[in-house]
């Protein structure tokens, strides 16, 4: 299948889900041809499972790999550093391109590098994990982070194509299959109330991990992330609404020092987000247990102890969405309609992290 | 004087032209209220010189000041996470606005901190060089250097308005001054016949620095650069252009670990440029002549001392301008017309190094 994704009213990309990596080659060779030099950029767990595969396909072409250890804790200025050292010593130049293979982490690190080397070279997202193919390779959000804040040095980058071989999934962890499956339910509630029930119609199917029916939700979840991306890609207005349960979910995740899944974080950050709107009467309390059923069905955290809530909420004052000082929260008016409200304080920040403690 | 700059058809910012700082509060207040935090990012040499108005200026705004150490060394990442730093520490947010304040250095370094802090922020240039106000400040080309190499790391953004006072011009030592002139006179070079006799036939004026007639000659440098930028925005064409005089320019200035100013290495690398133009018949050697004659008159050096050659042509092969391999050098088919010519040889960049050895 094939999703095509516009920018500014014109043709930016094209979004290319397949289950195995036979056409990665036809769309290089539309975008570069044998003189470019590619630079394969991964991580240390990616490399062992589909490097090599990968740098068959590119087999007689300029081809090099730049790997980095796996983990958060690698996507900083410092592995930027090596990698731009890496290019310049192997003179890449303006034609050559940058290959994303992997999760979140290598995508933004290395679309953050592919923007600011040379002032910007070419690139193409590979997603393996689901959290990557379903959010952060769509939308042109690249960057790392900078001295414990998340992302907070980047830059909006588009890829020349975004590939997704929907087979990766089959090798993922628990935990990383859950990570991501926090945020296809995400695009449900903000967007989409029938998308999220054929979710949870398909939930034993999903959690097989059957590539027939990912096809089908990772193709809606990227129609819908593109859809908000290209009415708002730089992040004036709706595209906002994709923060749903990320106000929260990252203070959570850097609260316990990313010891968390990022979904696992995100699962939590609705569930404070949703109990925060069954307050306020825009959710029924009966939708608020079917949500935390069905995230606890794909092994995601629905309780917490959280000794120091205010820590949380210090978290939250540095998040990118703070804006003039008030903090735009997103909450659910409804299933599929999200909607943003500045009037959340901290004490309704901190009544919902009561709201998810361990019976 | 005013100069609208357009970015793919739109309208993207002013270029303001004034004698002092007066309408600069006015052009911020259009930009922003009361409540967005501004940071001027300036450097030790002009912090002595300007740094107080300019504050005074905002006083009653929450205003902070980042100063670095003046010099080409200091633009590099390091200065710009310390950047960062200064600015999470401030908690500047997406809404709040950076002011370049000096020369090529902090506009370049200061451009590229608001390009990346956040995934961009809002930032003016408020350059005081000569080179800053025709050249650097206008176009959107941010960055930094890395591991010796310029401009390495970078990104194409563009600035919220460039704010030229042009009284800045008469504090500036001999020295940066001629720098600035070398990018004038490449502007006529390059496009502009009518305007390279102008300066010719006003070169006293210029050399006494008399702001009316350099508000003339600023404007129509401006004019020119902003027309280039508007029709190839991302250097897949035209602008390539303006890089009439630089390759070697970069080169020679690498040679001398920076001791030559910008402009003087330019001057040489148009020299070298025209010789190799007079040795193709595409200009005659008077014109060559007179423009020996143009820029020694201005304090640029003509003739050099280079004892290593292949030394300088090693340091053109990183030039950002080589594309898949091959050099896009830059020559003249007559005064006013520049052309880009795939055919030049390290024998030709030899020769022509050889052209402006000291007698």
């Amino acid at each position: 299948m094939r999703l095509e994704v516009n920018n500014q009213g014109k043709f930016a990309y094209n979004i290319l889900l397949e289950k195995d990596f036979s056409l990665l080659k036809g769309t290089l060779d539309e975008l570069s041809d044998e003189k470019t030099k590619i630079c394969i950029v991964t991580d240390t767990n990616v490399k062992r499972l589909y490097c090599e595969e990968v740098l068959g396909i590119f087999e007689g072409r300029k081809v090099f790999s730049f790997v980095f250890e796996a983990g958060e804790e690698s996507k900083n200025l410092d592995t930027v550093r090596k990698l731009y050292k890496f290019l310049i010593e192997n003179e890449f130049d303006r034609k050559d391109i940058l290959l994303a293979l992997g999760g979140g982490v290598v995508g933004d690190l290395c679309g953050y590098a592919a923007a600011t080397y040379l002032r910007g070279i070419d690139f193409i997202q590979i997603p393996t994990t689901l959290l990557a193919q379903v959010d952060s390779s769509i939308g042109g959000k690249t960057g790392v982070d900078f001295e414990g804040y998340k992302n907070m040095v980047g830059a909006f980058y588009l890829p020349k194509a975004v590939y997704i071989n929907l087979s990766t999934l089959k090798t993922l962890s628990e935990r990383e299959y859950s990570s991501g499956m926090a945020e296809l339910i995400k695009h449900g509630l903000i967007k989409d109330k029938t998308y999220y029930e054929d979710i949870i119609s398909n939930k034993e199917k999903i959690k097989n991990r059957d590539l027939q029916i990912m096809e089908e939700m990772v193709y809606r979840s990227d129609l819908i992330k593109k859809g908000v991306v290209e009415r708002d890609f730089k992040e004036n207005g709706e595209r906002v609404l994709l923060n749903f349960g990320h106000t929260l979910g990252h203070a959570i995740e850097k609260y316990f020092k990313f010891e968390l899944s990022h979904g696992a974080s995100v699962a939590l950050g609705m569930l404070c987000a949703a109990d925060i709107s069954v307050e306020r009467n825009m959710l029924f309390p009966e939708e608020y247990e079917k949500l935390k059923k069905l995230l606890s069905f794909f092994g995601l955290p629905v309780n917490l102890r959280i000794e120091d809530k205010d820590e949380v909420l210090k978290f939250t004052r540095n998040d990118k969405k703070v804006e003039s000082g008030s903090l735009k929260f997103i909450l659910l008016d409804g299933i599929g309609k999200a909607v943003i409200d500045r009037s959340v304080s901290s004490e309704d920040m901190k009544k919902a992290l009561r709201s998810i403690k361990v019976e």
